[in-house]
């Protein structure tokens, strides 16, 4: 007997535009959200890049029916209702804005985009689209980690009691070595800026979404170690941070400290959170996924202390759908739990979330962070 | 244009036999393989199951484009080459000498079968097999975890010297309920063993994997913590063993300690090995399968200390065809990367490893522990 | 004002035997305990060795009054009260009884002695001395972890449930270099065993210790990997074990496992316990003494996990006398605690413990696994 | 024979100011440093304190052989030859001033007291003796730590390269509590700040101890997360910090963040310490204060990652005077070691460090910090 070959309805056929790291990941969460998840029916209709003999080679390996060279053609398509942007920040606005305005439900990686004039954009094209029941959000993927969204749960529950402090750190070490090459993301033109915009934002993002609450202030630091770097014809002037610190207020009186590097030798994913509140407290590595730490502080003071959750329960979020317990699963899934999620939003006509206005609102922290780094600090 | 229209030779067909836990898990690796490795082009023809109902189901979330109840039927379709075989222990034998005898390559679960007899007729069937130029693996899977990968790598580049001590232990805690039911994995005629055959293979297969080296005595102890449990009419005996320890002969002079429980509550699917040799040390943890610890005893005392590498620089085994450095995969991919083997020893015309005759190997252990546990301790 | 200068009755004279590392270990002890623990007062009257040089200065550092050389004179001696015997183990019976005989209180280094014989000889000098209110104990001063000593209350308070499964390891790397040279530690005439009676007698007392049950059965193995050693004069026969391994039956149904090993490179002062009950499970490493690792079933699937607690809080074993939470102490407290609880029980009048039958049961143990060792293991 | 009888010269005397927490920890570290190390001979001639009934007390059990009240009597006597502060902050300067005019060597406890203006004083003072031969300190003890002092090792010997970026925080949670009580340590008139200068001294003190540099500028943020507590007459104004953030630069380029909490809900004592260089990194627990975390990078990048180094080698500082490798110390050492560190720079008529002029520059970093704090944040 044939399988799958009478649904319901007919299938949404997805667009992911780029092939790169972030289109490779976009592209596994596509091909596979269905054998884990109800979703509505999905087809990887066509992969979109510049480079037409590349593209249509990951296209191939990564299951797409077909590549293109023109997102523009693409989003025209009828048979195209997904549009999954994995483009460089740059060009975000230009094609979310143009993708809703053909009526095409669209996910864009983070960051929302480069500058806040272009969020802005996006947000009013995206708060128009919603009224006509078109579907946006941005993949802050790192919300779809079973043990953060189980965090935010032991938040949201009142097992943490009232958060007060939160220290988040994102540390690399890809740039540690003075020699590595200049490229793209070192222009303040093309990146918009450096670690701040790259990982400080997944740490915001993050901050806000564990706490459920909003970032109201905030002071801070970029710093950038080699200011030159070799390029095709000679050095090059590095123009973004390789590092940011930062102190942020919240809105409900908690304070949290972000520290990211891309020089921090060692540190190869590593995204680390404490949050420690008046009734417990939790912590996180990115670096090992698969689990939480959580201190439950009404235990006896002779019985308490910070306990290794191993996040691979059927209750825990997400995980129900994979193996049995004791039974990790990899970085990769953070894109298949957002898509999950993007589906059922579509599905039920609901707004999914992160929306633009939440990168937006993470973009004006970036921006608040690189204005009040103009303050000199106190000379000694 | 349309991707994937012309390949250089006919895909290879799969039917993988079986659609629970393991099954899931194969489905997977072949869902996956293609998408990051560099092997012949296969389809996923047909799975087969014993419930129509359900393996059509299973089948058309998992990507087989067909469904099957009857497994005689689709060995000897033309457009099978490949049997994957994911049913119970008992059914190893009967199915893989069959597809052998048609012509197919077999990938078979460990482990390879329930009895010592099954298993030499099954490696009659893969050495004939073998000379018609027909492959034949089975599949301890953990064999393909890149940090155990690269461990193996450092034990046969001398990093660890003569390797004198090996300690391996895998803990689970799924029967620690007393009030959990019987199965037929808790009946000898059966599930063959209880732990022992279950999860201690395992571990005694990544022994001599990570040594390059062969058991040739052992003793060892069976218990059994919860004689009877909850069947449907009533309490049962359970006839395997709980927990297993056993201390294994080398032939080249180590000496290895096994012990293996499901009633080790709170350790959900861990298995742990440390390596001590003369000249360096390692400690793997399958719970944080991103990492190996490696001692190097020629650094200067002072300096010396386990290292936590992370396992995910391109040069780590398989680790090239995933994400950049720091990003973890999951447990699942053991199951991509043994397809990704057993595939390339498929196209090149060469034995894969783990044989049947290895699987035998174990098996053979098993039954040396079984039989050493019967003699008495002593008294005090 | 001076102080000190009246005490309602007269200090304890104290008279240690041995002041290699034990030695100073216990000399620390004696020095401290009072400034902790409220303890009846002593003196540290004379410290005793060979070498008339040596002890002198020894006992000049460490806080005895006096040095000498001949023990039989010092126990002789009106203002001795106390014997604290830490010389090499074929010593023990001869002192210790004759201190029990002349009167004085003993506390004796483990292992009790080298052999069954001498260990029963002393526990019958012992139960002779106790009717005459004269006390003694062995020196497993593990038991005084305050960690260990919390765990030990856990699992009577029922937080574990039924103990099922022990794991217990201490592995040392100190003889891992081959070339490391002979010394009468390796000789069975003068040591009685290797890794054996020196670590894995802890290990054992240890398991007794955490569960209040008894071993009653007994199966292992030991194992030499250097045969011989440099002597001064040539190559020398190592005659006692490397490493050992057993498997141990306790009185109440668990069954424990031990692997002892002094050349597991790498691993400095590692014992390593695990108890697995029914309701809970603890886990513990001497190289992070302050720590115990405790896992409560009872809490929901999703919130369970190891905990790692910091056992500094005031309301801990011991730890009451020492600094504020989080301040860690040493290795050598275990003797400060030791001498706290023997001298409490020479103030009270009640048996401190463990007493030398507890002593002679883990030889017993310790000789029913060299005694199992002797059956062949199945060879494959 | 009796032992000491006989010294080449005449003991230095001591007399410590302060019994409480840091007066029992200086006092232990009096009564044991001659065990272990090679020093001057030292006599705890008297104990100081205000009540005379409790300092009588105190004194006895720490073995000091006089209990006072009058400080200024005590620095007056010929028979003692060093004051040890361990008095209040608000104290610190009139004592040491006092005592190092007296001709007294002095050891004070950080900070090194509660304004600028008073450390100014006490450095003129310092500076006056030092030309006649009288010793000054200030104890920021952690400098003792073996695993620090370890770690500045590495750092000057290169195997960092140029140190880049230090994350330092030490968290405690004795103030998580709202309902805790008011207490001199909350009011800025006696405890000058609160975490700031109680224990962000500490973290920066160790990051210009650890890179061998200064601090330049400083910006940062205070932060009070509970404004008043409860005193004998009811609620109290809080006036000084809970929690405290900052970033550093340091002259040779590196840039350092700081932060600190008393309301860090399971964290007890937790000094963490990240120095990310070059060539390597470090990483270092309180905590766990005999490890060490070292990453070398010029290994291969499949072997590289962060070793823990066990830091109980005879060849680590200060580690050869204790146990053999693996047996652990405790957190009083560092006083142990401080106070070995002084008398041996008083034998040998060298300036000890940290001098009181290295004090005054924690100081100034820490009102830098708070001048900084006054600078609004940039709201959103």
């Amino acid at each position: 007997m044939k399988v799958g070959a009478t649904h319901g309805s007919r299938p949404l056929g997805v667009a992911a535009i780029g092939y790169a790291f972030m289109g490779r990941a976009h592209s596994q969460a596509w091909r596979n959200v269905a054998a884990y998840f109800d979703v509505p029916a999905v087809e990887q209709r066509v992969l979109v890049g510049r480079d037409a003999e590349q593209v249509a080679r990951a296209a191939a390996r990564s299951g797409w029916a077909e590549a293109a060279t023109d997102w523009r053609e693409v989003i025209a398509r009828d048979d195209v209702q997904i549009v999954d942007i994995c483009a460089p920040g740059w060009l975000h606005a230009e094609i979310a804005v143009a993708a809703l305005e053909a009526g095409k439900h669209v996910l864009v990686e983070k960051p929302l985009t480069n500058s806040i004039e272009e969020a802005e954009h996006m947000v009013a094209a995206a708060r128009s689209a919603r009224e006509r029941g078109v579907r946006s959000m941005v993949g802050f993927n790192y919300r779809r980690v079973p043990a953060l969204a189980h965090a935010r749960r032991l938040v949201a529950d009142g097992r943490l009691g009232t958060v007060r402090q939160v220290r988040a750190s994102y540390l690399q070490d890809w740039l540690a070595d003075d020699a590595a090459p200049m490229t793209w993301r070192l222009r303040k033109e093309t990146a918009g800026s450096g670690a701040l915009g790259d990982i400080a934002s997944h740490a915001i993002d993050q901050i806000q979404f564990l706490l459920d609450d909003t970032v109201t202030e905030a002071a801070g630091r970029l710093h950038t170690f080699t200011a030159q770097r070799p390029g095709p014809d000679g050095p090059e002037d590095v123009t973004v941070d390789d590092a940011a610190w930062a102190t942020l207020s919240l809105a409900r009186g908690a304070v949290a400290s972000v520290e990211v590097s891309r020089v921090a030798l060692g540190r190869k994913n590593s995204l680390r959170i404490e949050v420690y509140g008046t009734a417990g407290a939790l912590a996180f590595d990115l670096e090992r996924l698969n689990e939480l730490e959580f201190l439950d502080a009404s235990a006896p003071a002779t019985e308490a202390g910070f306990r290794r959750i191993l996040v691979t329960e059927p209750d825990h979020p997400y995980v129900g759908a994979w193996w049995p317990q004791g039974h990790t699963i990899g970085w990769e899934h953070t894109f298949t739990h957002q898509i999950r999620d993007f589906l059922v939003a579509v599905r039920d006509g609901v707004a999914p979330s992160p929306s633009f206005e939440e990168g937006l609102q993470v973009q004006r922290v970036l921006a608040a962070i690189e204005e009040s780094s103009a303050t000199k600090p106190v000379r000694l």
